[in-house]
């Protein structure tokens, strides 16, 4: 979502506060330089304490209030709790669980298929709706918080899903049976998971495009209360991965009720402290530089795949050492992190049009796979693309029924290589064989033959290798003549194959394996926890952040066209000038800093530093 | 409770056994000095085996029984497990707890609001007393047993508290509402809890007099046998904490059900065996020295408040790594325990007026506090007490809503200083600066700028001090100009804030440097494992124990006036007379040796030793 | 079970398969030498897709097909999964546990005391019989699979339960609340509990004859994929036990549902692997050898008793650190299991009768006996046999009730000892006195002084000898007076009791004083990991079975009258001839080698090596 400037505030709630204040706290938001709260989240039973009856006082001061101070306002839908009087009229509101039935008292506990919670919930949004018409300055909804299914296994779920089971066997209920295997003794109706690891980090990728950032912790929750400087790095680091909004949860800390210390910018005492002084820097930064970097258009050249059906059904049929997807998935995300390469993570429902984009594909444990996903797949690599399976890669349909074809399903020919044998992985080693292109001077078979002997862990496939070359070897009594990992040319791409869950370090080598093959520059004088951030913004300016995420100075050499530094945290923390971070010594105003390819530059512990191509 | 004698004696069933043996056992009780059992407690179903059809043969054989051997009668309340024909009659008198429906079986599982629960609870027990009421041995009766909740959450408790809540706010809504903030999302209506841990230690607090033991274990549940000795050294540590009372759960093992291995005095055989032999002895000094050891009178110059508010709130709001208020407030029992300083336990609903009584007062994490509670501290201070309070103190009203002005609520001016920022700790030291004054000789600053770096855990809040002087800085990268101990001269006293969770020793240092400037005197020459007791006797004689809790012999010296060896543990254990423990050489019988200011005493494992002042 | 020939085979689902291609498997079954399929197993929603309508196209197929390629057939029962339409009619079929009401989806969820369940049942079974009945080469019925209780708690169970109670109390109440002293608190009704460690072990004795097995895994679940050579291994370890047919779980790995990688001979695609190719080994070997090796007699001087209510008492009433009945039995099987002794299981309910036959009779916390029990053992021992009892033997009548006689009850004669007290044992060791008889050399004495400090742990007795020879005495500061292990002549056998859970190298150092008292010779040459069986095959020769279950290379000396080398696993394995492994020199043909008394004896890793006696 592109945005004419970036916004900057806090979540809102007047009817929490103990005294009324609403223009004391509009002018602290003000002198932080806050351009925006969210309100009415969860807030039912303030907006309709009786059904029917109404009562919107709150929220016309808070619209008006902001509006006279030129905050902006966007409105959050007020149903993800539900109010005391819908309960008691209809007690199976609360909804029944794997966990059997609910109590009321918590949030998010309610059947959203029941139909009278649907009738209700539209109807206050409605009502609310019409409230907030006539106020211009509202820029944006918010739809929900923290969407989920709450577990909901209602009579109502019940004949959704039965509903929905119909129209996908089209009524034949032999195909349903024989998809599901039915004739065995169990059934498997109950898979829709929640998604809570991966989702935090997808957001920009939902739509490929700049996101506000809606919630992000000030003070936090007790154990989270960041080290002076920390909340301005932490703001940075959105927008160098495009967000157009920091916004946190929330204003104050609330003096009640069980999130009492899921703290505000203020503390319990609703004056100014070091969280909202540091507050005031962003925002005033925000104010400064915010035509340089709001609207940063990013280029990532890896893309990860991403599947729900197959982190449900590694929930089923985990492998051993109970290994989820999402440590799985979570390996490769960390490792381009680390590596700074800058990825996307594209959806296995949505995105298979956009595999082209990238010029290296990973499908972390892409246990279920349709035949149109194996025709993507392949196409990608025909192309020339670069694909990295992991072990468990196409071994079931959608509907997690197993191929009976030799795995990985349809891939054979692209991974050159087929398997049908696997195993926990108990103290087994790995021996290099061919995979002396990497990146980072260090081949692979040197470093992979100093391994202890348990680099391998919880799963290993033993690969037999077609037309693949094979990249490594089990090191292990038995099985030592199995390849581990492979690497296949088919088309005018490379499809490689890592056929066990092994060290962070051998996934980092592979990783620079593949991008050399795959053309992809690596950031080569920097890596965690100095992370280097790209885009280019509405001026058309390549933008390069630096963060620090660490307790020493950490130092690096830049390599790029000459820019000028924009911003640098140490300073402005500090609110005086400083000496020049990079080796160039012209002096006076930061903005005539110039940085040269070659020119080394210091980050202090937690700094950052924001360069702007001349 | 005072009493004309020391009582000794068990718990006795005489419808649990096995043959008719109710002669042999009083004679066995006779033999072993015992003069009190303890008998009905949970027999519902025996003495009203169908409704309204009551037979209580069992009930006069032991009345009359134990009055002809000359044995005292405490009688229980027999309603704390209920019959089967009274849940197959009312079955939702089996409570609903928040794990469910409950079933039956176990004792203590029965709704105490039903109705017909306390209707028939009330005839038995009207029933028993009738039956009780000619016998004049029977000195005393047992109200309940392990007294609490059972979770229950049936209706009858649900309309029990809204009543008590609508009395409460006088019925005005606004008011609940607004004290319990219903206006967010969540309710916190179930909040009662029972208080299994400290509860066992303030037996004597209660009435600030002296008590009665009714159970203690004999050879307790199976991992619990203790060695020779120490049955007879737990029963003197009872009477030197206060107790007039002495008696054991239970005079015989029980052969059948869940109880059968917390074995009584007797084993499953029923004869002497090792645990009645050291009874015999014990009953045996509780005859020959029981007017020189009953009705000791405390005298304690430290208390320590305990307030189940606060102990609810941090069920609710824990620090970091889930630090109880059970574990905060037992660091300081247990420091005060070691050092030899006795301390009285008192009640934050019920004591307030007491605090004068005492020359230091501490607040562990005193988390809820009412205004009148505020206002108590204040004045103590100012009349010239030591307070010494924690982190988490005088956040909330006894709502539990938190304060909305500077913390510690209501008490800035008295402790000096403020804070509006905590959090987790993680590997953070603590640098003394100013607590030189120690009564162990080694200041504060030296031992603690040796600490190691982890001495803060958990929990730290940063205290900005006023008036305060800085006892403890924390040692910590970012926030090192934080204090993290303060103290500060209010009116004729001193309060003094400890504002992390630390280490014992550190706690030791600091309860060391308050009770120097309280004018308490230490026990210089003795600390945990060798323990030391006070009090004075009705003869108005000063009687001080020693108790060696270890297994190695441990030496001290004697302070005090002079003062007569009235019995040791080792001697009459080993049934004859011994080199007295003692350095002065007098020999001859035990009740003729001297024990003179500076004279060495030693104790064996195990051992202790009644000095009684000449 | 005799049989005139071994069978060899896997479970087979027709109806699973994703395509028809039973004739590929019956040839591949063929081929690899199988002669046996189980079918039909759990497949009611099958053979009954609706109530009252019947399809037994698979049914008929399979036993067409099998007997066309003279493949026999064992027909399981399809009763242990209830189809849908039966719980739609009566859904109180899906059983009420301890953990609530059931739900559809798994097998093994219902009230197998509900009368339509059981009408139901009855019903398929009948017709699936009346189908198979013109097959005559159905050899054998599998009556059911993991037969337990289910936890079933239902109306009907409950009826049952107390049908049976008043049956066995004689409608005497009286007599029930004295056997069960229910005027105690708790009731325990609820006692029946599955037995799922130890039942795996005793498959041979639940007959005392040869028996099969029907399943055993092929590559099992992911993590116990064998290494090559192991499934061989496996199989002739079963032979060695006295089986006479070896049945993989299952044919082909199923394709959805729970129990997809629970997998079978075949892979997911269907093919020929390694797993597969090494059955045909096993297949071959079958056929070739099999008249030498079917139907082993086998003749144990051991029996271990199992007793199913004192499995539950200590349930119940655990030991100290929640110690339980199969990990005290298991101490022992497993001792002998590495001591090369081979032993017999028997049960407590029914093989009273065949004391007589062993030599050493061991009774691992035999908590409850009845006085049959009692009279059995001590007749066992006046009449010459060898008894090791332990700790918590004899305490509790078949009711659980404690018995209140001086423990253990009825055997202190036997024993020449009693003892009344107990407890958990922290850092206590034992000192040996009189156990020099040992046939391994080594002295206890010896040995045990060695012992570190804490050598017994959770439970220790206090033994008070009477006629005893103490054999060792507790290490411990107050209990070192006090006997750990006795051993006491009565009539013409002696009776051993093992006090405490100590060591499993004390436990095999009592295990072999004893065995050399019962006159029962040990395998001086070999212990685990290379385990010796033995048995009398149909030939009347002595088989001599010896196997390495170790990944290193083992020697051993042969001891006995000369003998052939039927076969090795390494051989065949390879599949071409070998240097022999005995250290005779005569070559040619495997059938040849002979071994004489004194020979050295070299088995490589997992190998294994059959001698029949010439």
């Amino acid at each position: 979502m592109k945005t004419d400037k970036l916004l900057f505030g806090a979540a809102y709630y007047d009817e929490y506060l103990p005294t009324d204040r609403i223009e004391t706290d509009m002018e602290m938001m003000k002198k932080a330089g806050m351009n925006v709260i969210r309100i009415a989240e969860s807030t039912w039973s303030t907006w309709e304490p009786q059904e029917n009856i109404f009562d919107f006082t709150h929220l016309h001061r808070m619209l008006s209030c902001s509006k006279k101070h030129g905050i902006q306002v966007i409105v959050g839908t007020p149903t993800y709790a539900v109010p005391t009087w819908l309960v008691r009229k209809y007690p199976d509101i609360i909804t029944e669980t794997h966990n059997g039935p609910g109590r009321y008292g918590h949030r998010q506990n309610m059947d959203i298929c029941h139909p009278m919670y649907l009738m209700h919930a539209e109807r206050i949004i409605r009502r609310l709706m019409e409230e907030v018409q006539p106020y211009d300055h509202v820029i944006g909804f918010q739809l929900d918080n923290e969407t989920k299914s709450y577990d909901t296994c209602s009579v109502y779920a019940q004949k959704k899903f039965v509903t929905y089971v119909r129209e996908l066997f089209q009524d034949d209920l032999e195909r349903l049976n024989e998809a599901w295997g039915l004739d065995y003794w169990s059934n498997r109706i109950n898979t829709w998971e929640d998604f809570p690891d991966v989702r935090g980090a997808i957001a920009r990728s939902l739509k490929k495009d700049n996101y506000l950032v809606l919630e992000t912790e000030a003070q936090g929750n007790h154990g989270w209360l960041s080290y002076p400087g920390q909340l301005r790095l932490q703001a940075f680091s959105h927008l160098a991965n495009g967000a157009n909004c920091v916004e946190y949860w929330h204003w104050h800390s609330i003096h009640n009720a069980i999130e009492s210390y899921w703290k505000g910018v203020l503390s319990h005492n609703l004056k100014e402290n070091a969280t909202y002084r540091e507050a005031c820097r962003i925002g005033a930064d925000f104010a400064k530089y915010g035509t340089h970097l709001v609207n940063l258009k990013k280029h990532c050249p890896v893309a990860i795949l991403l599947d729900n059906e197959s982190l449900t059904a590694l929930q089923w049929f985990p492998t051993g050492g109970g290994l989820g997807y999402n440590e799985i998935f979570r390996q490769f995300y960390d490792a381009l992190y680390e590596m700074n390469i800058e990825c996307d993570i594209l959806s296995a429902e949505d995105d298979i049009d956009l595999f082209g984009h990238y010029k290296l594909l990973i499908t972390p444990a892409l246990y279920s796979v349709s035949d149109t996903m194996v025709d993507a797949l392949k196409r990608y690599v025909a192309a020339g693309g670069v694909l990295l399976a992991t072990f468990r890669t196409a071994v079931a349909d959608r509907m997690l029924k197993i191929w009976h074809d030799d795995l990985p399903h349809g891939l054979t020919d692209v991974f050159g290589m087929t398997y049908d044998q696997f195993t926990d992985a108990v103290e087994v080693g790995l021996r290099a064989v061919d995979m002396t292109e990497s990146v980072n001077q260090h081949s692979v078979s040197e470093s992979v033959q100093q391994r202890h002997h348990d680099c391998v862990r919880h799963w290993m496939e033993l690969l037999l290798p077609d037309t693949a070359e094979t990249l490594a070897l089990y090191d292990h009594p038995h099985w030592g003549d199995c390849a581990a990992v492979t690497g296949n040319r088919y088309g005018q791409g490379y499809a490689a194959y890592l056929g066990c869950y092994t060290d962070m370090d051998i996934v980092k080598k592979l990783l620079g394996f593949l991008c050399e093959k795959a053309g992809i520059a690596g950031e080569e004088a920097a890596a965690y926890p100095l992370i280097v951030k790209r885009g280019t913004n509405d001026l058309q300016k390549e933008i390069t952040y630096y963060f620090n995420y660490s307790e020493e100075a950490q130092e690096t050499v830049y390599h790029g066209a000459d820019a000028r530094v924009l911003l640098s945290g140490q300073e402005s923390l500090d609110g005086r000038d400083e000496t020049p971070r990079s080796g160039s010594t012209a002096p006076e105003a930061t903005s005539t800093i110039i940085v040269k390819d070659g020119d080394p530059l210091t980050l202090s512990r937690w700094d950052f530093l924001i360069l702007e191509e001349l």
